[in-house]
């Protein structure tokens, strides 16, 4: 291979970056509408870079520390001050890629919104514009991050070994980034949206975005800093895990590890698929168009597809020019073909898993038609149900999980198992605009709603909205199967690190280990749970004495009262007062409290995930395998049981919405259930993801410490 | 030692029968009371005897169809029979042991009520009585049928190896009944409280156990058929199994093989330790007395604790007698002392996991205190608080038993493992008896409320309920603590008897066989909920239906609803028309609904368990190896979060009625999470147990088919 390629790699980072810089300022060029939009979308774009300042400003201390005990940790190989720059490096890409992702979504929310006065098409593309600055953002600096210290350290070291043990910090930068920002933005969400439903909602009867509610700012911001920022260091780090698994497992792969020639080619090669997946990811979003009437489903799936198919065709070229036609290692024959073949199967079980996640979630499906059929006999069995379903829905997606390691280990070994990851994760570019478009549309709605713009543009941002949860569901199966892949391809790197050949799980102590990490997924799911409820409580105590305190605000809420929430008889007198009312809540106090506590609230269920593995690894390298063995497998069982289980009770409450039943006693079952999902599915369900491959990477990078 | 010692195993075994029949004609000398107490406990009794003979039909054609399997399997070794004829002596044990129980608390259950009218030191007496009956005749049916068999097979074949492999059949036997038992009754008495609730209490107003709900005969006799025969099914299961696994594990640990001399006393020791605790049991329930105004709590106490102490003695001198003071396998020295501190490390597992249960489950405590804060704002935090407290309350237990494992494996290897869980074991006979005692108080205080007894009566049986639950939460930490160590155990003597040397977790096989194995008791969970569901629904439209077409019982809800469910200020006519709807209500179609539903929905979940690990190891002994990892560490997991998570919001609801406010929205949503753990804790946990001995058991008995 000529080395002037690998400059290739960086090469395709900065043109993600290009695009991205190119998008936002068309993004930014938009119309922003009224003065009140204007007001309303600075609101939400204030509270969530507060968010993200503070939270930034603690993380900063987090990778100072964590920087500076890696660079002590093994003085004497002389490499552990380029694990604690990896380290820094991987952090800061992670935050930057949360940071413009944020920025770009807060930008697009309300220009989405102004947009949908006019079509749907323009709604749409705004929308989805802001979803691609942040989704070719964070494979950019992906790529750019990794392949960037890939050449810088190959001209320091001679040894690949060195060059991959060195690099491997960028990974738990990434990882220890995406844990804070998922829990923490989870936590967020979720307390905002519990705390805005249960007093604004419920107690009182203010309609879901109303101006009145002075939790509905935080609310939104929370759309942005979990969903958003939160989903875009989670991929990131699924994105860099999933290629430096590989890697590692690529220097045993062919065979020889000398660091030169065609030997590390299948090295390079998760680099490369990345880095082509960048080309086809930009590709993909020119097909993202749709006319009014049109359907915004067909014209994202436009997109995903047509990115995926390149790809697809992209990887089996790469393979071919980068691994020989075949080879033998240790006595079993190898062909580049059976390496595309992993590929395949990964991709085909992240779809499998997608349409399977699909579902067990969607509206008019069996699963959460039965959930709507339970709810007649009211919460409890509502509950029951729901969680039924949540259990029930783990068994194909592990199937599709095994069939995945099976079929890629027997075509390319354990190198097989990262790669199919890799391939899986190829078209993150596009997969993470698809999602991200989602809450920006959603935050569109909600802008429309607080600004009292025409029902015309509410049901534009709606139609938006419902097609990203369906997308949703396809990235979110993607997730899982990656997650699970990626840990796996960790876990053998690990060994393959610390000098293991195997690990015997008959060994009480192996047998130890895994039955702690068997435990971490459940007590990391009660911890984020708890969180949650804390934090909302702050934030319901709030909201109540804003409604006691506030006399104008006091006053429009007892003329809601009297007129049993509907106004439309109201008498004039009283539409004064009323609408005096407007803009008086304190929306910065619930900003600052969700902010508060979720910053709070992240600290142990983040420290607790990263010091947990170092201690058991200190203590015995087996029991560590044990552990990784245990937090995998009861990981994705847990994230796929959580993740359903809310989406399914989320769409049963939508299913009995959309039949007329809003306000039937059944409705009220349905409501309880999606209450009780939303952790589920936002906060601990996915933090569960990375909770697993952060303590893999963590393994993964002290191996050599405990050799 | 002197081989005519052996024929003290199955004497000791008689000697509990005979315990037996001595204090079942005692329970049975007692007086009834009224003839409508006669009736009603008739109804009860009957029922709970039609379910058995209903269940047991079903289960006899299992048993024989797996018998004529395992008769073929491998009929080269010409031992094949013989595990058939264990394995229908097993299961016949178990059968019998059920039969026992429930015959027993049928008749106890009215003479305590009838008892508690003179005074609560006689209802104890005769209630604890009934659950002594129950608890000794498991121990002496678990130790008469394997010293029998082991006897008689030791007679047959000169090789131990050959006589512990052919009397495996017997672990089989009892783990399938258990199985069927559990899931069967557990569905029962979960459809039929559920149903009673849901109709009789929130639709029509009636309060709890009143004669106008026709369900309320099917809700006393799923006490018997779920807590009482369930659970008797499942302690004989692990009684047995630990046994067993001992043996095998004792086979290997003196470091000789031959069946002669000391060398076989490893082997020996637990069917030794067994036979000892039955007569520890014996003489703890001499220390079960409680006077008028006494403590019931201390009396269960003094047996309890007498047993325990009394046992761990014996214990010390048994391993003295029949292990050499010292001896060096694999280059390691053992001691005779080191096996002790292995039963004791096992013991205070067990006792340290029942401490933690009932800490987050027990009224007043932090954790249950959180749930009733969270019900304040309605059923949604109450359910997610309570899930918390689950997830959470699995951190210490999983600790505890990692140390129990470490430890016994230190300093007696495997065997340790075996031997701790036996000496958790050894006093199932007590244990058993209190658990039992339970339900037969509930039934007793039905009975109260059903024949109209005065409040007197009712308080005495509460106050002895109570107490139940509290000793109940600590057999239930033993049932989980020793399940995961006969788990353990079994899983080592089944690499063991398939010869495996090593289960190396980083081969994709065994990590696929890991993750198929996390996931059954996900999937098992979800069929048992969605079996109670379903069943729950049949029986809520045959109560409605009957509340619709009989007159009498129409006419008395009407007179019911119109008085507010106080009936203290109705007129004599309504009072005539009320009176004259007693017994109208037709009992036994409610009981045959519950029955038919609870046999139908048990074949799926029940054959699932079985044939997965047949399916799995005939594929790869390996991949088989890791389904046994998987399914112990997450089933272990999922039993002590959905226990502990049900007792929880059960005593969330107490507590929230002790402090007056029953009818309060805060009352109404711990009611909601009060049903959603009904099952959790009655019905999927409690099978989760036996689903990880059963998985473990199955593997053991074809492991010489794939070696």
């Amino acid at each position: 291979m000529n080395e002037m390629l690998l400059y290739l790699i960086p090469g395709s980072g900065i043109v993600a970056l290009l695009f991205v810089y190119i998008k936002n300022n068309w993004v930014a060029s938009k119309e922003i509408g009224s003065d009140k939009m204007e007001r309303i979308a600075k609101n939400i774009s204030d509270g969530a870079m507060a968010f993200l300042r503070a939270e930034y400003k603690i993380l900063s201390v987090f990778v100072l520390i964590t920087a500076i005990l890696l660079g002590f940790k093994g003085e004497s190989e002389g490499t552990s001050y380029l694990v604690a720059v990896s380290f820094i490096v991987g952090a800061l890409c992670s935050g930057l890629a949360g940071f413009i992702g944020m920025k770009v979504a807060t930008k697009a929310n309300v220009r989405t919104t102004n947009a949908a006065q006019e079509s749907l098409g323009k709604a749409l593309e705004i929308a989805f514009s802001g979803g691609a600055v942040m989704g070719l953002g964070v494979v950019g600096l992906g790529v750019l991050g990794l392949g960037s210290l890939f050449l810088i350290y190959s001209n320091i070291f001679q040894d690949i070994d060195t060059v991959i043990k060195v690099i491997s910090g960028f990974s738990l930068g990434a990882s220890s980034i995406a844990l804070f920002a998922r829990v923490g933005g989870g936590i967020y969400t979720k307390a905002a949206d519990v705390g805005a439903d249960l007093v604004g909602k419920v107690e009182a009867g203010i309609p879901e975005d109303h101006p009145l509610n002075p939790a509905t700012i935080a609310d939104n911001v929370g759309d942005n800093v979990g969903d958003v920022a939160g989903m875009g260091a989670d991929l990131f780090e699924s994105f860099v895990g999933s290629i430096i698994g590989a890697m590692v497992l690529g220097a045993a792969f062919i065979g020889l590890q000398e660091f030169s020639g065609i030997e590390t080619n299948a090295i390079l090669l998760p680099l490369f698929i990345a880095s082509t997946g960048i080309i086809m990811s930009i590709i993909g979003t020119l097909f993202v168009r749709v006319k009014e009437g049109g359907s915004p489903h067909a014209a994202l799936n436009a997109g995903e597809f047509s990115s995926a198919g390149l790809m697809m065709v992209a990887t089996y070229f790469l393979i071919d020019y980068f691994l020989p036609d075949a080879w033998i290692l240790n006595g079993k024959e190898y062909t580049s073909l059976g390496v595309f073949a992993a590929t395949i199967a990964g991709l085909l079980a992240g779809l499998g898993v997608g349409k399977i996640t699909e579902y067990y979630t969607a509206t008019g499906k069996a699963p959460v038609k039965s959930i709507v059929k339970q709810s007649d006999t009211g919460a409890a069995t509502t509950i029951i149900s729901g969680l039924g379903v949540g259990m029930m829905s783990t068994a194909i997606p592990i199937l599709l999980i095994c069939a995945a390691v099976l079929i890629s280990h027997y075509y390319a070994g354990l190198y097989g198992i990262a790669i199919a990851a890799v391939g899986m994760l190829a078209n993150t570019g596009i997969q993470l605009a698809v999602d991200a478009y989602g809450p920006i549309s959603d935050n569109a709605g909600g802008i429309a709603e607080m600004a009292d713009l025409p029902p015309k543009v509410r049901e534009r941002t709606d139609k938006l909205d419902a097609v990203g949860n369906t997308t949703a569901a396809i990235g979110k199966g993607f997730a899982i199967a990656s997650a699970a892949l990626t840990a796996l391809a960790l876990f053998a790197a690990y060994m393959q690190t610390a000098q293991i050949d195997a690990i015997d799980i008959s060994d009480p102590i192996v047998m130890s280990g895994l039955l702690l990490g068997a435990m971490l997924p459940f007590v990391f799911s009660a911890l984020s749970m708890n969180a949650v409820g804390k934090a909302a409580m702050s934030m319901i105590e709030e909201v109540r004495r804003q409604f006691r305190e506030l006399p104008k605000l006091k006053a429009a809420l007892e003329i809601m009262r009297k007129h049993n929430s509907d106004l439309s008889k109201a008498s004039k007198t009283d539409m004064k007062i009323f609408n005096e009312a407007d803009g008086v809540a304190e929306y910065s106090k619930c900003v600052e409290i969700s902010t508060k506590a979720a910053l709070r609230e992240m600290v142990v269920p983040g420290l607790m995930a990263i010091s947990v593995p170092v201690i058991i690894g200190l203590f015995s390298k087996y029991m560590l395998g044990g552990l990784l063995a245990g937090v995998t497998s009861s990981g994705v069982l847990m994230a796929i049981f959580q993740s359903n289980a809310g989406g399914a009770w989320d769409n049963a409450k939508k299913m009995i919405e959309e039949a007329g039943q809003k306000g039937t006693e059944a409705h009220k079952a349905a409501v309880v259930g999606d209450t009780v999902g939303d952790p589920f599915k936002d906060t601990s369900g996915p933090s569960l993801n990375i909770l697993l491959k952060l303590i893999s990477v963590v393994a993964l990078v002290i191996a050599p410490l405990i050799i």
